[in-house]
């Protein structure tokens, strides 16, 4: 961490900041130029709070040197995390293909997604039992009834299942689910990760509209730091100025990711973009880009889906775009 | 709402469309152009999800004329809501001033702070129990000690107090509190608000970081279609690509917040700007632009507070600024 | 384009509205609800100023349903335009590679360049003689004598050349140049692209950094409502609150722009990064999602480059990356 | 400057790096940590291009201290800048009513407007000429024959001129004006402002819609480094993701630019919101932060104007806005 100094700081502020510092066993080092001066602190800086340091009055500006997340951080752990779920491989070099409906309607059309993905090549089956919809007055989910329907699909196929989680009171319910997922609207409901931090399960944290990469680790180190080191980044699209497509797909974030933190980074190109047609460029972007896999909305009937029908694919153009994301990252 | 249909629309899907729709006690009346055909929808469209349609094959866009929120909008409610929370208005003309610290630190801390503010004109305290933080390192407030705290503070000073919620399973802690805060990382908390909306208190949500207008009247609306009536919104700034400031404020947000809903609207120029000098200037932007009241955090030793000391001002400080707010108020 | 009326517009000015439109070729279809009222226009509206009709009392908004660029649009030029220069051919299902440094800076370093690149794959040869910088006190590039440079490099190597062109007055020295480039920052300058639709030579228009897919086809319309045909679109990153990267990719620009128009669609991974080591994954991201080509930044020293050195890569590189683009293209 | 370097920095380039800063006048000062080693460059390193160093192999990242512009910063230049133009004084405790229609359209309509609006306070009209229009089947402007009209008002009405230029070309058409205003979209234009620089006459320089406040202030000292010194700033909104207002006003603007930069700020609140019943609120707001003035399109018949009606407001409304801004300004 660097702190700039006021021109004219007052030197008792400083040298009761230099012993505080100290006390916590940061190493402080000045440089004194004719303009400003310069404190380079050295040490373990990522459990200083940057606000406290901003807040002085002899302080002009403080600059990071250092990430504020240890547990997610690849410089700490440079192998990358391979995370195992139902005879499946997350991360490390594999493709990952997560497929399945918006929500879950019913029985039969879960199991038949579920039956036509796995027969693609997805290797998890995704759907909807809790859905956080902007309008109070839209359809919510099958909740409890939704997520029996994801069981039974996943005794049919022998698909584990991710599903999304949008309250800590939902986890009971969450027992024979694979892996929880927290949305983009929740990716900041700290006590929701935290009680996440505490259980023995994979969670796939979704990038928020607006997240910064470090934020989203920030997000990742509230599950980590609690114990629960399985983790999967999700990058979903970002809020823009572009409203042709529901978000902007932000494709850097897979090699940016992939360098700041040795976690699984997955993307979903259907939220991304609120398009089915832009469903398999993006999925084929991701994997050249080097995504560890992509969680894809397919939907038997996407005219009549009770959401997010304008951005489903059919099983059958899953079943194409499959070859082709193998194919591309066969020439990688 | 208007559907826009693609050149070559299928006859048979259009007839199914039309007699779903009008099932649904919506007339559709078509205009046929050569490029392109067009169907006006009339009725109550508020309840019918844009997506469904947009999904269909025959369907090239949707757009919405009517707005998809009834509870919040003004056009169904012209007359200004007023809130009046223990003997102070806000809304309807009135000028409501809220401060205190970001967080609870100690009893003398918050007695003394709300001492202060209330003799320069304050009539809300707020401060911090439950800190959202992007840290899990960071200090995350007193939780149950900060609400007692408060409370010693309300009883005090007679000031009524508003603080943040972060989890449903908290309400209990709530009983006491005047108004309930939802924080910008909570907005889209579904299960929360939904919660929210079925108790009789004051909730005052923040706008989150890229929520547009209508996002935040959806979020006042899950509160409002659930029963509680009593919503103030909250600008707090938004991001975006400039980074000097901690967030940008929408100034903009007052006089369309006002014109397209009742309820009353609050600016927190601190969390909007991040940094002390910028309050006094925004918060008075505020008031000339037309807000029911700013929410400003105060702190008496900005330099040693537990959190969000570089935005915190002094009750001298705030003293100058809400006489300063006084005249502005009182030249419009 | 749908005009939606206020709640109680008055006749004589809707009449009036009515027979200014149908003077200007347009049929109106009223349809009345009992909320509001919605015009649609009918026939060619996409030289009607849209704020003309929103300025009007009577209107609460207006809508477009058709696009207001007609030259750039792929509806009314269902094939793919195809850009024939120095041999090469750029659209059409073809993989264009574009190579070259920041800047010219001497006669070894860009004919050294063109030679490694054009060993690569790379099939023109870019290199900047007037350089937009952010600051007054940075190197500004040869000019003219960077000009010359390139044609010595194009003599030399028979690789067609791509440079900036920053003011209409430096046309004259644009002569020998196979494809003139309007960078990011002039994307919306009007009187620069109107010149460079006056002349016969194929025109690449980089998308500014807050522009739409809708601004950036409108700038492409302005060179083609004057004559020239050949335009390129060029999506090089755009600006959002993610401060990691220079700027974020948009990739989903690939699918999108091509599904709009019939233009060619090049990615610049070099700016949209600001980093060498992301360039390689962005730049395959881009063949995946169907791109025309790439435009990669290539010095033989980036720590010694004159301009955006950290987002360089070597001739070594390359042509790495160069053999994996091809690999990706052939398994798509 | 402060350069962080990667943990196994080679010995030799960095003393190649240190050798080279020595020379440039630079002192490089050391600190040695565990985890990282941080120099500390002490001098003027507002003309080191921070991109150098960043690509150099042995450095991580770099961050600035010092602002890049110097010309445009307060800390070098303590006093306000106050520019007289027709009498009137911009900058230093005065507010400037700027006020005119978006076009000149004929002479009754420029005298007419020019009339009124000083009447009601404003003391430097404004017109627009030469439009950068989005497409380029809209109404340019009246270009020559518009800067003459603007002559002929200033004649009548004694109101210095403000008008836009787009191009250097156009240069000795503006000999008569007072102000000369660069565009948003030309806010990069270095050709355009470098020439501007070479002028004695005010230039009023418009925030670029995704400019941050230091790219704002270099395009001012790419004028100011020319010889130019009297440069004003305009914000007039950027673009985020709300797409309700035509743009955002980032009203901190105000108290940032004038702590930044010593040079007068003005707000334009009609491009800013692109709605009528939005200026007089967010004019208030403009002027209760602190700006020197605000620049309001006014046209006598908006539903008619040539460009900008929706967000051009009457002259009887800029009469009863006038007398608010003045309130407001006495009551700071």
């Amino acid at each position: 961490m660097i702190v700039i100094l006021k021109k004219d700081a007052d030197t008792h502020e400083l040298e009761s900041l230099t012993s505080w510092l100290t006390g916590e066993g940061i190493k402080v080092m000045p440089t004194v130029g004719s303009h400003s001066t310069i404190l380079g602190l050295v040490g373990d800086t990522s459990k200083i709070d940057i606000n406290l340091i901003s807040a002085l009055d002899i302080v002009e500006d403080v600059k990071r040197v250092q990430e504020p997340y240890k547990a997610a951080n690849r410089k700490f752990h440079p192998d990358d995390t391979v995370i195992e779920v139902g005879g499946t491989k997350i991360g490390g070099g594999n493709l990952t293909l997560i497929a399945g409906p918006c929500s879950v309607e019913s029985k039969e059309q879960i199991i038949g997604i579920a039956e036509a993905v796995k027969k693609s090549g997805a290797t998890i089956l995704r759907g909807g039992a809790f859905k956080p919809r902007s309008s109070p007055y839209s359809f919510q989910g099958l909740h409890e009834d939704g997520i029996k329907l994801l069981l039974e699909a996943k005794k049919a196929t022998g698909l584990p299942i991710i599903t999304e989680i949008m309250d800590a009171d939902q986890l009971p319910l969450f027992d024979d689910v694979d892996i929880i997922q927290v949305g983009a609207r929740n990716m900041q409901n700290y006590t929701l990760l935290t009680v996440l931090g505490q259980i023995d399960k994979p969670v796939l944290i979704k990038r928020g509209m607006s997240a910064t990469y470090e934020d989203l680790l920030m997000s990742a180190e509230y599950v980590m730091s609690q114990g629960n080191p399985r983790v999967i980044l999700c990058e979903r699209g970002i809020r823009t100025y572009e409203t042709y497509t529901r978000n902007t797909l932000d494709i850097a974030a897979v090699p940016v990711l992939k360098t700041l933190s040795h976690l699984p980074v997955i993307i979903d190109p259907s939220h991304a973009s609120g398009k089915a047609a832009l469903v398999p460029p993006l999925a084929k972007a991701a994997v050249a880009a080097g995504a560890d896999g992509v969680m894809v909305e397919v939907h038997n009937d996407p005219a009549h889906a009770k959401c997010d029908g304008p951005q489903s694919i059919t099983p059958e153009a899953f079943d194409s775009l499959s070859k082709k994301l193998l194919n591309i990252k066969g020439s990688l």
